[in-house]
């Protein structure tokens, strides 16, 4: 299993490359705001563990492993804050979402995937959830 | 803010007093499965934010605060699990919620809590909703 930082550097990877077509270790360090040595280390054990092809002083590609993975961590960022933000909460979602991510299984991704398609697709529950939640703030409430 | 580590402590001295009506150092480390020198620092870090009250040799107890940021962190806890099982993940809630727990803030909570009584109290929309999980089992599917 990956680690917390691992899955977010993997996830900036895949991120950049699809916004620029390349990524480098110093987009890599500027994008997670760290220093350009623990990116070498970070691009080494993702290297190692075949998620990422790498050489010095070259652009950063993923292997076939590393596309499927990042492309369900961006994923599973993106659908997170959507069921958070469907739901009406307005404060610390990115934070929150940040934390959460990393202990999320696929399995769970899909319930919560399905979840934001029920109240899509029937707005009247949507409306009735949301007026629950306008009433009942606090959480022993 | 507490840490993750904190906050599970915090949990369990909860629980034992419920349990038991006290809790002893030797208790905690039993329950957590942690080295009594790591209780020791830890119920020292507690007491300095105001969380329990200790004295050498004596039994835990917890501050006002205290009783209410347990209380908190318990409910949170089985909530969490209420949350879970009823969209019927059902391998690795235990795991998954020892993670998310400790990121997810009371606004939010309340917004999970709310979901939960949406779905208790309208059962036709929850078999709606377990057939959708019935038949989309892949995230991306
Ligand atoms: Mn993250
Ligand atoms: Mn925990």
């Amino acid at each position: 299993m990956l680690t917390e930082s691992m899955e977010d550097y993997l996830e900036m990877i895949y991120r950049l490359i699809q916004e620029k077509g390349y990524v480098r270790a110093v987009d890599l360090a500027g994008a997670l705001n760290v220093q350009p040595s623990s990116v070498t280390r970070m691009i080494q054990k993702l290297h190692e563990e075949g998620f990422i092809q790498y050489e010095k002083y070259r652009h950063i590609a993923l292997t076939d492993k590393g596309k499927r993975l990042g492309y369900f961590l961006v994923w599973r960022d993106a659908m997170l804050k959507e069921f958070l933000t469907l739901l009406n909460a307005r404060v610390g979602v990115e934070e929150q979402v940040e934390g959460i991510e990393h202990y999320i299984t696929p399995p769970t991704m899909c319930l919560f995937r399905n979840l934001v398609q029920y109240f899509r697709t029937h707005p009247e529950c949507l409306e009735e959830l949301q007026a629950m939640n306008r009433l009942n703030k606090y959480p022993e409430g």
